[in-house]
């Protein structure tokens, strides 16, 4: 995995009416943008969850693929009439869509002869000049065309595709994040906060979120940065805020 | 609940750099779109997440609020600095961002005087015209504004305060839906559903989802229509497959 000192951002496309009409919890976004913040130093900057409709995928595909540095598709790379990502992805690019025979030998090899079916011989068929994310699970390979990375929608499947995408992406500045948990509601330090907040305006993002545990609610204060000495310092001062307030701290 | 005999769509934007960084695991989506779906005859068309960035959530809001009838978005409504989705709603639409009389009066009577301060009084600043989505859990409403219902991101809180929408919205033409899930894989029925997908194009939409069960593989096959008649038609065919092909059928 080359290196980079400059921030590296992502946007995730996950595409599939049975998570739009919420029949299917997604699970794919928390995943990828955990395994991309820790693993590579990517920042998922957006995503979007779209229907199996070619016109809405060629239009996103095109669109997030200039907007950010990596683009990744979860969903529609299967053998039924409805996983039409591959071909969108070609038509969005404007290559050929075709067999890619190193993913015909994948799974010619993986099914029997007589198994190998119409349906199967689809999950072969790539944008022209694709290169295989291969798939220690099901056999079938996702694939990455210019800055694009498609995967498939189930997650067990996709989990374990994840770690041959490194090979493809360019390290990133390292996100550091700091979480504190106060026994507090976010009205009582908002002020001091958003104070904090204004003097480290475009070193350190302060994020407050509430959450309840054992019937008591309380805030989770997360700061992230690239700077670790930063982070440590913006710390402090919220730990001192913590002790001039005498607010009580969940260890967890 | 006013009626409609026509499709009505709506977009969710969800607002919240925790959601993008994996930290938290978005469950707003999907109760959304099922409440929508089943409730009101609204199917959710698109999804975006976005990070706490007023430029990002002016130009999402603009964009989704033109393109579909209703846009619901969750999160950045508290008391805290990164709590920007109504100003940022504001600006989009030019509209003065001020304190509601109503929702001040509302959280000036839950808190007491002295604990009415200034992150609380913040949560009553809404878009000039705005009408208010009530709180049953935590007092500070919601809003709707033009096309687009705000609403906060803790899943317990948002839960309680969708039927609160509903007189707001003009209902759409129920989606109806039937499900029947096989033991078998996707590419052993794949060109069946494909050909059946042709012959109904406009009318039935079929999915097809994998799922793996007692250490069984299986496909659901989703069927979604406007039309019970036509719903019926088609899952006929659909079970006149499966006896030719001998599949075995999961009954939950």
């Amino acid at each position: 995995m080359r290196k980079n000192n400059k921030k590296v951002n992502a946007a995730i496309l996950i595409i599939g009416n049975e998570i739009l009409s919420g029949r299917t919890q997604d699970k794919n976004v928390g995943f990828i943008s955990n395994w991309l913040n820790s693993k590579c130093g990517i920042s998922v900057s957006e995503v979007r969850i779209i229907p199996d409709v070619e016109k809405t995928i060629i239009e996103n595909v095109k669109l997030l693929s200039k907007k950010f540095n990596y683009v990744f598709t979860t969903g529609g790379i299967g053998p039924t009439h409805d996983d039409i990502t591959s071909q969108s992805i070609a038509k969005a690019f404007k290559l050929k869509y075709d067999f890619n025979k190193e993913a015909f030998r994948i799974l010619e090899k993986y099914y029997s002869k007589k198994k190998f079916n119409d349906g199967r011989k689809k999950m072969a068929k790539m944008p022209k000049g694709a290169k295989l994310i291969y798939n220690p699970s099901s056999a079938a390979p996702g694939f990455m065309i210019r800055n694009v990375l498609s995967l498939p929608g189930v997650p067990s499947i996709l989990n374990s595709m994840i770690e041959n995408c490194k090979k493809y992406l360019v390290k990133g500045l390292k996100v550091h994040s700091k979480t504190i948990n106060l026994f507090t509601v976010e009205s009582n330090i908002s002020k001091e906060l958003g104070d904090l907040q204004r003097k480290y305006k475009k070193f350190v993002e302060i994020g407050s979120y509430p959450f309840f545990r054992l019937g008591k609610i309380g805030v989770s204060v997360v700061t992230r940065s690239n700077s670790k000495i930063r982070l440590k310092k913006i710390n402090t001062e919220i730990l001192r805020i913590v002790k001039l307030k005498k607010l009580k701290i969940l260890k967890i």
